[in-house]
């Protein structure tokens, strides 16, 4: 019997019982699931950053820790987390993302707003350009960047893309690297942040990368909340930027007070883009356990030097 | 010599004096393109239904009429047109239906108003459920319903599709005929009108097909104003459906006092979803009159029987 611990948290718990349980029976695995398991006995760890476990040191016999959210970089800063870990690379979670991303792009791009706030009985007949004539340029290209720059292109944007390391992706020009990244940004009517939070891109959006994307440009973040300078980019906003439109936030919820809620520039969205979705997750974790029952290489890992 | 009308109107004429002469070049066609030219020796007229010819019967030698619209009905309806019609299909406007079309389905996928609308403060963070589970419904699968509703299927959405005849779209369920026109509505969450306005297809959208629509729904029009009957959707409103996003209109411009602009739960767009480009659209014109002098049969022909 395979002990696995769910913790997750209490929140999280009736939405993950029944399908992670019916994913663990599916993948043929006998296992003991259970918000409540003496430290020494866990197999198998199913976290969040918000969980239950603060500690990881008393999880002995511990094979691996299966985070439900796609950041990790508040486990990977945990001294007491030695054992394997595994980013969520969730389907469910990347088609929302998808849909989140492409819907904010379309908004900005055909200039929505104007028509949403602006029903005053005045017919302003501008055509807005073509997809085409858009840059949009997407930071990180991971799992969640790779999709939804593909999706962008797909749709007739001209997308550039930007990673670390240098890679392929049809219809993305992609760049890599310092020297990439301002090659990435220069003149972006859209920017998308996707990258993992590390020490190399936290305020990734300083003031001089800021100032690299087109008057009027918009900064769209379903990343992570610190990737951008809060206090640069509220002064880009009243300078050349178009708008923001935030998911994350470098508190959150973003309190009531934080100038992001009143700035005429800024949307602010709940953190909702990148919601992992149980029945796909518990399908991704039942997997990761399967493997390592059978001695094969579990998926995911992350990657202790880089962070992600 | 070819002697080419422009007809579609002083307004017009700008945008497509450069490209149209370009494209007529580079169809290899000697063409004497001009907005003035005796009735009796033109040979090919480029018109719209604004334009600037009402009366079609002196251009005796004319081999075709060419709109610049996507839209044909009040061509049909002119009795002096008996001249070849050609409806224009131009890449340039489908791909901005696509987009127009796209960024409304997910603005309401998402529930962007909330956000755009709501910057109050308050952290509410409802996920919005993916868009498998949004079903969506495209009324009209001519060059634009087609285009829409196959990039929609491709984005994730449950997609289905209506039009007059049956036909096969890969992803998409297609329904036809008048029974099938009920099953394409029945329970639809987002319903996009891009039927040709033809004497069936005027106020498509009455009480009774209103009334299929899931409680909350949300009516997208690009199409054409009449096919909705106005005063039935603002009764539906007023009832059970959640919102109306429309782009055209009986009247156009809407008139400043119009209910639609005050309405809460409606949207005015300024017949901005459907804009030919001419860049593109000169690109066909030079195609259909070099197939005129070739012998060749014309392009997107308007069967006077249907209506388009």
């Amino acid at each position: 019997m395979i002990r696995v611990l769910f913790a997750a948290g209490a929140r999280c718990w009736p939405d993950y019982e029944k399908v992670l349980r019916q994913a663990l029976a599916e993948a043929g695995l006998s296992a003991d699931l259970s918000p409540n398991h003496a430290p020494e006995r866990v197999d198998y760890i199913v976290t969040a950053p918000n969980g239950d476990v603060q500690d990881y040191s008393p999880y002995t016999r511990c094979k691996l820790v299966q985070t439900i959210w796609a950041g990790v970089e508040t486990l990977t800063d945990n001294p007491t987390l030695v054992q394997p870990l595994a980013r969520m690379v969730d389907p469910g979670l990347t088609q929302g993302m998808v849909e989140w991303v492409t819907g904010h792009v379309l908004r900005h791009h055909l200039g929505m707003d104007r028509h949403i706030l602006g029903q005053d009985g005045s017919w302003r007949s501008e055509v807005p350009p073509l997809a085409a004539d858009r840059p949009v340029s997407v930071l990180g290209l991971g799992a969640l960047g790779t999709a939804c720059a593909t999706t962008l292109a797909g749709l007739g944007f001209a997308v550039r893309g930007w990673a670390r390391r240098d890679r392929e992706i049809p219809g993305v020009e992609v760049f890599s690297g310092d020297d990439g990244l301002a090659a990435a940004l220069r003149d972006a009517e859209i920017v998308v942040l996707l990258l993992p939070l590390t020490a190399q891109t936290r305020h990734v959006m300083r003031p001089d990368r800021l100032a690299l994307m087109a008057p009027g440009a918009v900064l769209l973040n379903p990343g992570r909340g610190p990737l951008i300078d809060e206090a640069a980019l509220l002064a880009a906003l009243d300078s050349h930027l178009g708008h923001a439109t935030l998911d994350v936030f470098e508190t959150e919820p973003l309190p009531a007070d934080h100038p992001f809620w009143a700035h005429p520039k800024v949307t602010v969205t709940p953190h909702i883009a990148s919601a992992t979705r149980p029945a796909t997750a518990a399908t991704v974790i039942a997997e990761n356990i399967r493997r390592g029952e059978a001695g094969a290489p579990f998926l995911h890992l992350v990657d202790r030097d880089t962070g992600y």
